[in-house]
């Protein structure tokens, strides 16, 4: 009985991100109500991905062409980039809708612990790309971790010879960040580089 | 871009239980993966069970085969039959290991606010499949809910003249349950539902 195909795409389902046995029974139960087609749907449309979508040969992003709909897309910002760590940071400021340049996935942080060095980086053709995009402006845009800033300082000193404007994100409170539940070095970070308020005289 | 591949798998699965789109969206990204395989195992397990997967003609589960292995296991009591709501519920007493008779899946729940009548049930064929199974023992195994109590009335009125002994689930305090974060129904049920203890005397 186990390895019959119901309990089959129930494990299968199970091992998804944010899913357990429980959830997964649930997901399989609602697929199966005919009336809906759900499982019909979720087949064409994982179908539909498999054949389509394939990595940007250009920045990383995954997408149904290379390069993807960002990197082709003509009213965009050409002389900015963005480099982020991944597909799902590339998403999420994309949903933001505030930035209008290009980006670069890296496909992970250099990390000790988990032996990634820059060979295991996508900086091969990063600076070639700043020159022939004529990019005049970077935001290195990783996680405020250990493995972030590692990174960042890595980059920075790859690109230190490039003719472009290197940025790193600010860091302070979080909007809607309560003082009281913030750790220490946000909240010395927070202070150390304090704004001026436009309304006060210097 | 919104009808392209990826998005619209993204939005297939956030449709489902439990999930939303960031949650879908991690999901895909990591179907994504390329060492991982997740979408192309993902596809055949769903084809499989969109090949293989019935109804069980004889008492409404869901399996690869139709009677299904229930149905047809020469381990299991015959003369027990568990009557229960739907699918899930049949599967979460089969996780619990503790009854070895059969099952028969309703399919609703008698309810007036959903427009759901004795004929949407699945209680056509009931009282002759108690007589060609030989059963004789019955459990009404549905929510304690008000559609599960009506159901439970209906079917113990349905059943009356048929020769098996019909049992409904006990009610009171559940497992791991704390007193004071319980409803005064409950509460109440497990006061008058009382039991002897063994060990005093009577």
């Amino acid at each position: 009985m186990d390895d019959a195909p119901l309990p089959q795409l129930i494990r299968t389902l199970s091992k998804l991100p944010g899913l357990g046995p429980r959830s997964a029974q649930r997901i399989v139960l609602f697929l199966l109500k005919e009336e809906a087609k759900g499982l019909e749907k979720l087949i064409a449309d994982a179908m539909a991905v498999q054949q389509h979508v394939k990595r940007c040969e250009r920045c990383g992003n995954l997408d149904s062409a290379s390069p993807c709909h960002i990197c082709t897309d003509p009213r965009r910002d050409v002389h900015q980039l963005c480099i982020v760590e991944k597909v799902s940071d590339l998403w999420a400021i994309e949903q933001a809708h505030f930035f209008r340049g290009r980006f670069h996935v890296l496909g992970g942080l250099l990390s000790a612990m988990d032996g990634v060095g820059p060979a295991q980086l996508n900086t091969v053709g990063l600076r070639e790309r700043l020159e022939a995009e004529q990019i005049t402006e970077v935001t290195i845009a990783l996680s405020a971790t250990i493995e972030g800033q590692t990174t960042t300082y890595f980059l920075s000193d790859l690109l230190a010879e490039a003719p472009v404007r290197l940025f790193t994100l600010s860091q302070g409170v979080p909007f809607g960040g309560e003082l009281n539940y913030l750790d220490e070095g946000t909240l010395s970070t927070a202070f150390s580089d304090k704004r001026a308020l436009s309304s006060c005289a210097a």
